[in-house]
C-alpha cells in the first residue's frame, strides 16, 4: 500500500525500511530532499536509507510524502510535528488516517527531557485539532523505533502497545496495521479511545527515559500483568 | 516497628491494616481523630479499621502519627499532602525516612483527573524541598492500595515498582521494607535515583487512570520487558 511517513530521522527511517521491505510503496517525507548525503541524527544519510530499502522508496518532500500516502505517519520530532505537518498540506491529509508516532519532547534543557505539552492537553490532541479532516490515531510513541518494527525482538512479543483516536474504525484499521505491519499481537494492542488518552501515553515518556537510563538500553517495553 | 502514617483513606488504611496484621505498630494519623465512626471515602470508617488491625494500632492526630514514627508515610490525597505533612511537624519528621506514596491528582474538573503539578516538578520534590531535613522516598504510588500491600494477587508478584529519593541508602532501606512489609519481589524494585524521578512515576498516573477504566479493575501493573 502507498505509505507517506513525514519526518527523516531514525523514526521515520526504519518505520520506512521496515514499511519498504515487506513490500508497501513508501515515500518518505523530508524538509530537504535533495540532502541526500547528510547523516540524520541517529539516523542514516538518506541516500544510505536508500541503498537499503529498495527500489521502491522514495524520497520527497513533506508535501509529496503526503499526498503519496493513503495513509501518513508522523515521525517527526514532536516540537516540530505541527509545522511539518502543515507543510505536509491540510488537503493531503484530508479523510487520510494520520498515525502520529511522535513525543512532544524538549531537550533545550538538557537532560532529562520536559514535555512541550502535558496533563491537560497533548501532542496527539493538537494535530487532531489542527487537521480536523484527518482521522489521527496516536500509537507506538512509547516504544523506542526500533522496537516500533520489530517487538518480537523483546520478550516474545508479550509487551503492550497503546491506540488512541477520536475516530473508533481509524483505531481499529491502525490496530490491524500493527499487527500487519510490524507483528504486534493482537491481544498486545490496548484500545485506550479517544485522542484524549494521547496525553497519558505521551505523559509516561519521563519515566521511559530515566528507565533507559537506568537499565541502560532503550530495548524495553511494559507489559501489563493483572 | 514504630511506623506513623499520615491519612487515614482508604490507602493510609490498608497500608496501617497490612502493617498492623504483621506485627508493627501502627499509628493511623487523621484530622479528627475523634470521628471514629465517620466512614472514609472508598476507606473503612477509623472503627471499623481499629477492629480489624487489632490491639497495638491507634487512631491519633497527625501530629502524633509523625511522633510514633520510626518511619512516616505520607498516605494523604495529593492536593492535601504539604498541608497535612505541615501539620504532623517538621520537627517530627526530621532525620526520618518519609515514604511518600501520594498522587498530585485533581479530581475537581471531574474524570478523568489531570496532575496538579508535573512535568518540571512533582510532589515528591514538593515534600523533600518543604522537608529538607527528611529523607523522602517516592514509592508505591503507581499501584492501587490492595496492590501496594499485596503484589502477589496479581501476575505472581512479576510487575514493577519503582522508588526513588535523594538519600541512596534511604532507597535502600525502603526497597527491604517492600520487599519485608508488604511481599515485593527483590528484582521488581527497580531504583530510579533521586527525588527528580518522580515525575515521571507520577506522570504515569493519567494513562494508569484511562487503563483502569479500560480494563475495568485497578488490580494491574506494568512488568518490564526487556
Amino acid at each position: 500500500m502507498n505509505i507517506g511517513i513525514i519526518g527523516s530521522g531514525v523514526v521515520g527511517q526504519t518505520l520506512g525500511a521496515s514499511l519498504g521491505k515487506s513490500g508497501h510503496d513508501v515515500v518518505l517525507g523530508t524538509r530537504d530532499p535533495k540532502k541526500l548525503d547528510e547523516k540524520r541524527g541517529f539516523g542514516d544519510s538518506l541516500a544510505g536509507w536508500l541503498a537499503k530499502v529498495g527500489k521502491k522508496a522514495r524520497v520527497a518532500t513533506f508535501e509529496d510524502a503526503a499526498k503519496h500516502g493513503e495513509v501518513v505517519i508522523n515521525a517527526t520530532a514532536g516540537t516540530a510535528s505541527l509545522k511539518a505537518l502543515e507543510t505536509a498540506g491540510k488537503d493531503n491529509l484530508k479523510g487520510k488516517i494520520v498515525i502520529d508516532v511522535a513525543n512532544p519532547l524538549d531537550f533545550s534543557k538538557g537532560m532529562p527531557p520536559t514535555l512541550t505539552v502535558c496533563n491537560t492537553d497533548s501532542l496527539g490532541e493538537q494535530v487532531q485539532r489542527a487537521f480536523p479532516e484527518s482521522k489521527v490515531v496516536k500509537t507506538l510513541n512509547t516504544v523506542n523505533a526500533n522496537m516500533m518494527v520489530a517487538p518480537g525482538t523483546v520478550g516474545n512479543g508479550d509487551h503492550v502497545i497503546f491506540v488512541c483516536g477520536d475516530d473508533a474504525e481509524a483505531r481499529a484499521q491502525v490496530a490491524r496495521y500493527l499487527n500487519d505491519w510490524f507483528g504486534w499481537k493482537k491481544d498486545s494492542i490496548v484500545d485506550l479511545g479517544g485522542i484524549e488518552a494521547a496525553r497519558g501515553t505521551e505523559m509516561i515518556l519521563p519515566l521511559w527515559v530515566r528507565l533507559m537510563g537506568v537499565m541502560g538500553t532503550p530495548m524495553f517495553n511494559f507489559r501489563i500483568m493483572r
